[in-house]
């Protein structure tokens, strides 16, 4: 029996809807276990920005520095999107939040479902038996390097850094989780061109002989970005910068069949932040039709991260049982869809 | 009846293969249509370095430059990529060629021919009608930035930078190439996180009333990165800076079943270049087993820049002959392969 504090930023568009399923399911464990789960929201995103002016409101940030763990639905609005030189914009929320947080380590499963194979856009043979897990690093690089404009406003600039340690850090949990799994880690960089990516070559080499057991593979982005759509089933953990694994993470997330499906957890320094990799959708919002499977596994990643074991495996067991039994939302059953509400239901219910 | 000088980079790995195919398919023109193409082999890349120390020697600049066009193969050895802190690489002779010709504009065309769709890892219904453009900024950003370590060699950094002009020029490249297909120009960008993306996003919005025919769409290059396996019919012209070019170009090079049949033109301020997409793929060297038709294909983009249409479409009727009726190398046809030597022979023949 524990007791535990959950900061929940539900967001934006369907991030809110998803998120309450997530909720119910973690409402539905905490019952079960008799544990206690003290969640309450905080605004983050365009919402934040509706109400306070500022997207990541200073008491959204103490409510995530105070509690064991954060989960989040999703940030972003098109009325930003469309306006790119605004001076504030929901994805500062975010990236202030990694940053703040010390969130070094994004770390997103990708798993072929046998069950839903078919929904993929590759074909069965190629992806069947896919199971990686990529590490971006989320606090450092071009995202966070000083950028601006020329005094004359003609040319603009965005700088990419990379330290020994920033490398170092991640790399460690990437050789870690490798260790544990199939053993093979992929850098995945730009060393041909980029003296950053040269540097992560430099100190992964240094750092693979730690780790005798996992075999190192070095792959080009561009390379990559082909293998992961040929053969994703080569892969075991790859490792990459923060643009890249932007990039890449969200291209092989379409070998899953759909968005709606992958949790990420995102860990560091301080307290860890779970989220679904799906945007806010906001053409979904509010219509009962944006998957909460996506939310809920990233639930049971923060279980886990909480050394509740247990508990998490039940979740997955009940996602399994959602997939089996055709328990899911439009994108994937367009025929004879369930809401976000039953599909989240059903989840808890089989807690 | 025309005289022009073509430069052949043959290159390393199977690039001096695939152009000897080239080379025989653009001779079997000449003599068709009575012109004269003076084609001379120069050095450049690892077998550059071999011969002089240097991967673009001097001697092959001035060729390139006092061509009418020049035919690469491909470049890139695997004992430089180990070696990533090397001071001399192959990659560095084509990234100064590119800056010292001005080809500012890399164009890849992306399409899903009917006869391999078998051959794709994408299943067959959402890829059958793609027809895409790539339009890939090719000398500036973070490829050409400044780059280096601090002082105590702890930290790496790579800077991107783009001015309007740069900008400009190839957007209008891409516009009129949208003018002349389907209307559709797509942006990729990460305007939501880089500066730079920002002013792309503002120079193209900009241009849009100068075409007003054309209509513009802007992607976040992570969502760009999943909508060109998920939906790659949706794209007509994609318009991007040089990392995001690089990566989205090779990804979307899956589509069309093998990296063997895709070309490119990279173009600019004087003469232009055509080269295969694919690497030097060093494994199947002096194996015969090389695809020669993005080499052939790259051939018939260069006529096309001469104004040599017929002869272009001549080119390109050959190579869809070959498809049709089998002739296929290793990659396409592993039960029965023809040879890159009687790929390229049958094609020339149909000339
Ligand atoms: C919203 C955006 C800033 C963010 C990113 O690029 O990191 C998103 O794409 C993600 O991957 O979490
Ligand atoms: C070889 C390398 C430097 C090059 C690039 O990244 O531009 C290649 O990948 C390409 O796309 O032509």
């Amino acid at each position: 029996m524990v007791s535990k504090k959950i900061a929940v930023l539900p967001g934006d568009g369907i991030g809110p809807e998803v998120c309450r399923q997530a909720v119910k399911v973690l409402q539905a464990v905490a019952e079960r276990f008799g544990h206690r789960f003290e969640m309450r929201n905080h605004l983050m995103g365009a919402c934040a920005i509706d109400a306070t002016g500022d997207p990541l409101p200073e008491a959204t940030l103490t409510a995530c520095r105070e509690a064991d763990a954060v989960l989040l639905g999703a940030i972003g609005d098109p009325k930003y999107d469309n306006d790119p030189s605004a001076k504030v914009r929901p994805e500062q929320g975010l990236l202030r939040l990694r940053k703040s947080l010390g969130l070094y380590a994004n770390i997103r499963p990708v798993t072929a479902y046998d069950v839903l194979l078919n929904h993929s856009p590759l074909k069965r043979e190629r992806i069947q038996g896919t199971d990686m897990v990529i590490f971006r690093e989320l606090t450092g690089g071009i995202y966070f390097g000083e950028k601006g404009r020329t005094a004359d406003g003609t040319s603009a600039y965005d700088h990419c850094t990379y330290s020994r340690d920033e490398i170092l850090r991640i790399a460690h949990l990437a050789f870690k989780a490798a260790a544990g799994r199939r053993q093979k880690l992929t850098l995945v960089d730009k060393a041909n061109v980029l003296e950053t990516s040269r540097l992560w070559r430099e100190v992964v080499r240094e750092m693979a002989a730690q780790y005798p057991e996992v075999e190192v593979d070095y792959l080009f982005v561009d390379n990559a970005a082909m293998q992961i759509i040929l053969n994703p089933t080569q892969f075991d953990v790859i490792l990459t910068e923060n643009m890249f694994g932007d990039i890449i993470s969200d291209e092989a997330s379409v070998i899953a069949g759909s968005m709606g499906l992958l949790p990420s957890a995102s860990v560091g320094a301080e307290v860890a932040l779970f989220e679904p990799i799906h945007g806010s959708y906001p053409q979904a919002k509010g219509k009962g039709i944006a998957n909460p499977i996506a939310a809920i596994l990233s639930a049971a990643m923060l279980l886990e991260h909480l050394d509740l074991n247990t508990e998490a495996a039940m979740v997955r067991e009940a996602v399994d049982e959602a997939l089996h039994n055709g328990i899911l939302t439009q994108e994937l059953s367009p025929n004879a869809p369930y809401s976000t509400e039953e599909v989240g239901s059903y989840i808890a219910f089989w807690i």
